[in-house]
């Protein structure tokens, strides 16, 4: 008999330590680290052991829980000030993402709404349930994002996407990719096609790696692919995760959306983002106001470990790019679907 | 003093053998291989120690006169069907840049032009040296490509080029990367982006190096990079050489070049392809004639020798894709400079 199959799930917590599988390594190993301590929490949000949006939250947030506990233990008078450092130094890890920000705030307000009176070890103990809360929500938030955009989807699809917004990329089941296993769940036969997205290949190790796991059909293919795939009529709707939507529905996803986007439009295919409505960042007016991270030039010059350009060549390393409203279809959260005047229609979502 | 600076040159005829340099290798190493047999040649084509059209066009009128010259040694009966066969060996190699066909074709015009009472010997030598003058005509006809090019740049420009249209894809000079050569040698600033070119990094590996070699200001970045810095305006042409030009202007390109041509439409930015007329095929009326090379998935699948996605993956590698004409602002070629209707603009350039 199949040993029956565990859901991919890139970051958990037991007896006391947080443990992730390290996807810089995927798919050649399957690494698991176990941390205990918010800096090193921090190193692997910043080194990428971890990375997509909603799964950058929860480490974050376990990251402030475990910082609590430090500060529990040494109880110091100024635990409050103490706290707001360790989650500053976690929040400066990634700039892009907002689900980092919203994690953190959402664990200091946790501690702050607290009784007067409580010691630091109890804040501690709150806020350590309110990160197993965190991740215990996201994927119950991505499987009703799942079901709400699996609606969008034909019976017989191909669906492009690009990186990885898939289990690995949340606490479980993914955004864009949960609406693919919501698809496949409903009966639907999808095709599904992964960029292999440079330079980090998070769609030729990450996405290939869980769809291969889950047994739905995946073509991997180069970035630059994308376009000639559509102009044969191959691709019947993009959908994407984001990490970090603007109050008018600009969003910021991982480095060469937009191009699929504008591409997408010329040939009249839909393009959908998918994201939890911690993804938006109604601070902020429009996408000219979320930060792009650049990351190291290493990135680009080797892959796989291997140089693959000349010492001393000048490079460009942007991580992330803005797709401006108007060419997305529609976001799928998991409040429901929603497109046209996206600062009308996200408006009612706005917790708090 | 400065040792005085080699121009690049991937391919040359010396004491009996085709020199080239193994662009496979390229950047971390210069390594050259020698060549007598024209079946050795073909599987140079064919693996692409060489590549780029306007080279593969000259090595395989190297591999037209070696193959001339075996069977000039046998002295067969059937001399001329077995040339043909020899030829049509090479030009089995890649189906999709037509200088492969025209290079065999004018060999074999070449013989078939002589007196009646030629000897095979005698063919033979002739077959060189129309070989030596068709590597010598493509680095005239891409001077001669460049100085037309270059008067469509500014006096400072940001020229973003994808894939190696340069020196190494020719006998010399480049086509795309010869107009970038022209404008700086007629004093104008240029700053050029290189797409990187997934899956085998022409970009990265030779754009970048030829560009460093020539002390031409080069920044690197992936494929995927493209549209967010097009956005940024931060690009003001996009130069990409051509595989095939169909009688319409359609044009078979690098894998990539496609969506570029889009999104230089979004951004308004022009969008020009720089090719010798040997790349202009008359005999197609429109790019859905072109075929379109796919490769081995292994490309795709391994990066600089690692691999870098799941074993048993599924994987779609087409090496080409086709630019519709109405996307191309001009295309460019050593009779000078022409857009619009092409299918009347380019007519005059009809050889024979």
């Amino acid at each position: 008999m199949e040993k029956t199959q565990q859901a991919v799930r890139p970051i958990y917590y037991a007896d006391g330590s947080c443990y992730m599988l390290d996807q810089r390594l995927l798919p050649v190993e399957e690494r698991w680290h176990a941390y205990r301590d918010y800096r090193e929490i921090a190193e692997a949000i910043k080194t990428m052991v971890v990375r997509g949006a909603p799964a950058i939250g929860v480490a974050a947030a376990y990251g402030a829980a475990f910082a609590a506990a430090e500060l529990a233990q040494q109880a110091p008078a100024d635990f409050e000030e103490r706290f707001a450092a360790s989650c500053t130094e976690l929040g400066a890890t990634r700039p892009t993402a907002v689900n980092l920000f919203w994690a953190l705030e959402r664990m200091q307000r946790c501690a702050a709404r607290m009784d007067s009176k409580a010691t630091p070890a109890q804040i501690a103990t709150r806020l350590l349930e309110e990160a197993q809360s965190i991740a215990r929500e996201d994927e119950a938030i991505n499987r009703a994002l799942g079901a709400h955009g699996q609606r969008l989807l034909p019976q017989r699809a191909t669906v492009l996407t690009h990186c990885n917004a898939g289990a690995l990329a949340t606490a479980g089941y993914g955004t864009a990719l949960g609406v693919i296993r919501a698809a496949v769940a409903a009966g639907k036969k999808i095709d599904v096609i992964a960029d292999e997205t440079r330079p980090f290949l998070q769609g030729a190790r990450l996405t290939a790696w869980e769809l291969q796991h889950d047994h739905i059909p995946v073509t991997l293919i180069c970035d630059n692919m994308a376009g000639y795939m559509l102009q044969q009529g191959r691709i019947d709707a993009i959908i994407v995760g984001a990490d970090r939507v603007a109050a008018n529905g600009d969003t910021a996803n991982k480095i060469g959306t937009y191009p699929l986007a504008v591409l997408a439009q010329a040939h009249k295919v839909p393009f959908y983002i998918a994201a939890p409505v911690s993804t938006i960042d109604y601070t902020i007016p429009d996408g000219t106001h979320i930060p792009i991270e650049e990351r190291d030039s290493a990135e680009v010059t080797t892959c796989g470990g291997q140089r693959i350009a000349p010492e001393g060549i000048q490079v460009y390393n942007p991580s992330f790019d803005v797709t401006p409203a108007h060419l997305i279809s529609a976001i799928i959260t998991e409040h429901g679907v929603v497109g046209g005047d996206y600062l009308q229609e996200l408006a009612p979502f706005k917790e708090g």
